[in-house]
């Protein structure tokens, strides 16, 4: 391999590929390694942790085509401090040279003939759709909050992409808390996966000011994300998302109108308190008095409550964990929000006050 | 104690004075109080962790003085929450109540005569003198980093402040390296002191953009620093601080003059590769080439050569470790610095090149 490329270009596309490179935990040292191709005018960077697989395209010019893999993190940081400028990369049996005006360095590689086999995705027999990545972006950041970590229900671990009346939706959920979004308004075919939170952390991340669009493909198993220079293929996880729809309370009788802002000023007051007690706080709406309270429960800290003024319908009161509350405020984009509270032992249903594709479900604790 | 005082006010006191109650080591839960004295015109607040305490003054409107000891971080971030109002404080017994608005809390809390005393120093028998905070942070970020975190030498977990000359100094010392500042022209008395690295830190946190001196009160146990409404007193560390100017080479033969920024690019560039070495580099001026290089030796990683062009009056070559040179090389002011390289065994000594006053010591490894 010989080959020329700006060191800004390639500091950035490592910089994205090494992260996918460090997440390995399968225990093969050339996972931890990224697969450079020269190919005439283009330099591929790939890199694997066998659940995802990203791959970037920076323009170059190759004067000797070739492959070779590197410590990804290594050769990332290396570049990252590199002069603005030509960087020219060549190869001999498995050590790379790098060289920059005055800096050259020489990295041990491994033959890239033993870095594992992406798998490819047939065009044809995928479901294609398109989608703008501020649309994606906020999508994803207001469900995978509600996803779990924990990696004994698998199906749970990811976000679930599925269609339901003709539209495409993502929703996640770790049993006590759940969050669904309209994702496309309309798409043809129909779509059941469960997409690794990792993946998409991954694909949010990927996400530059340039971007417009990315283009997602799903088939049986895998799912790929394309936007810009760059692809992210992750596998999706096998295993059966709950029907979650039968979950989310269709009537709901107590709607109360809320400042978000105000909201997660309380909460986080009253969460103080609540340490000592697993965050537990009291929500509470008074109709007489037309306020929505929020407290923590009087524990050894001391006690505390917070008021605002809020047109109340029925007197109400709930039970919630306050670190769920905040994360459904943070997750919603508009200023004001509803919540929904029909009585201690039912699910509190958040949602923006204009938009209607967005709905946060919190699962009450018993006070 | 019944008292008014503004949000943003309290919530920036309570903001330091809640980092000096969160360093106690010691076990007793008081500690990690802070004392609240409500005094006519003035709130006034006290954190200690026995070692150094800062007391910070508030103005406020007291209707009844009085005291108490609450848990600081509860307080502070709960403070920190409130909206931008008044806030009223009021005591009964151990629980203080603070409101603001619709915001009501009661703090459980200790009364304050279980506080205990603070040190005060009797300015008759004192050394005092005043300097520009400006002056002030860069003196001890420029020394401190020397400092050693072995606390089986007391005297190295502090910066020495001594006079030398008429002039009174700044030195830090670990043992391998060592910085040295002149921190005021001309003092009247002698002073020899260590003064406990927590302290300096904590005064470099705590200086704000409205002020404008540092007035340092220094005894024979304690050291003092007032600024603004802030006052940190700490104690002194009792042990004799290393004669450090005979380890400061008097003639150095090969001067060299250097771009800080790029030789601090050589040098994490060359760490990079030096990492499973220790972070060993090799620092060579080669006079023929007129280069200054510095590599890391060949690993399992690879190897690694960056070099400039420099003036060089005689070859040399030395062995550091990377990590001291980078903080030497950021802790110096200027953008061009003397590196004085007198041979493989001898301490390189780092300067800036206009200023005079600042002397940077690495002892080098063996190669």
């Amino acid at each position: 391999m010989e080959i020329e490329v700006l060191q800004d270009r390639l500091a950035k596309a490592l910089n994205a590929v090494s992260r996918v490179a460090a997440s390995t935990k399968a225990g093969l040292p050339i996972l931890s390694n990224v697969l450079l191709r020269a190919d005439d005018n283009q330099l591929t960077l790939t890199a694997t942790n066998m659940e995802m697989a990203t791959v970037q395209y920076v323009n170059a010019k190759a004067k000797k085509n070739g492959t070779i893999t590197v410590p990804a993190k290594l050769l990332a940081e290396f570049v990252a401090n590199l002069p603005k400028d030509n960087v020219l990369i060549t190869t001999k049996d498995d050590k790379l040279t790098i060289s920059a005006g005055k800096y050259k360095s020489t990295i041990n590689g491994i033959l890239a003939d033993d870095f594992p086999e992406l798998p490819t995705i047939d065009e044809k027999e995928a479901v294609i759709f398109k989608i703008n990545v501020d649309i994606f972006k906020e999508a994803v950041n207001e469900v995978i909050i509600a996803s779990s970590n924990d990696t004994t229900r698998p199906a749970l671990t990811g976000v679930y992409f599925n269609t339901f009346e003709g539209s495409l939706y993502i929703a996640a959920t770790d049993g006590y808390r759940l969050a669904d979004k309209r994702f496309v308004e309309t798409v043809k075919s129909e779509i059941k996966a469960i997409v690794p939170t990792n993946a998409l952390q991954e694909v949010i991340r990927s996400i530059s000011d340039n971007m417009d669009e990315i283009e997602v493909l799903i088939n049986d198993s895998q799912i790929r994300f394309r936007m810009g220079e760059i692809e992210i293929t992750s596998k999706l996880i096998d295993a059966s998302f709950p029907d979650y729809r039968q979950l989310i309370p269709k009537n709901n009788s107590n709607i109360i109108e809320l400042d978000k802002a105000e909201l997660i000023r309380m909460t986080k007051v009253a969460a103080l308190f609540a340490r000592d007690n697993g965050g537990s706080i009291v929500c509470e709406a008074k109709k007489d008095e037309g306020t929505f309270s929020v407290s923590a429960v009087a524990s050894e800290l001391g006690e505390n409550t917070a008021a605002m003024e809020a047109n109340i319908n029925e007197d109400g009161k709930v039970v919630l964990n306050s670190r769920y509350l905040l994360d459904a405020l943070n997750a919603a984009v508009e200023g004001k929000i509803t919540f929904a509270l029909s009585g201690k032992l039912a699910p509190v249903v958040i949602k923006n006050v204009k938009s209607d594709d967005y709905t946060h479900i919190i699962m009450p604790l018993k006070s």
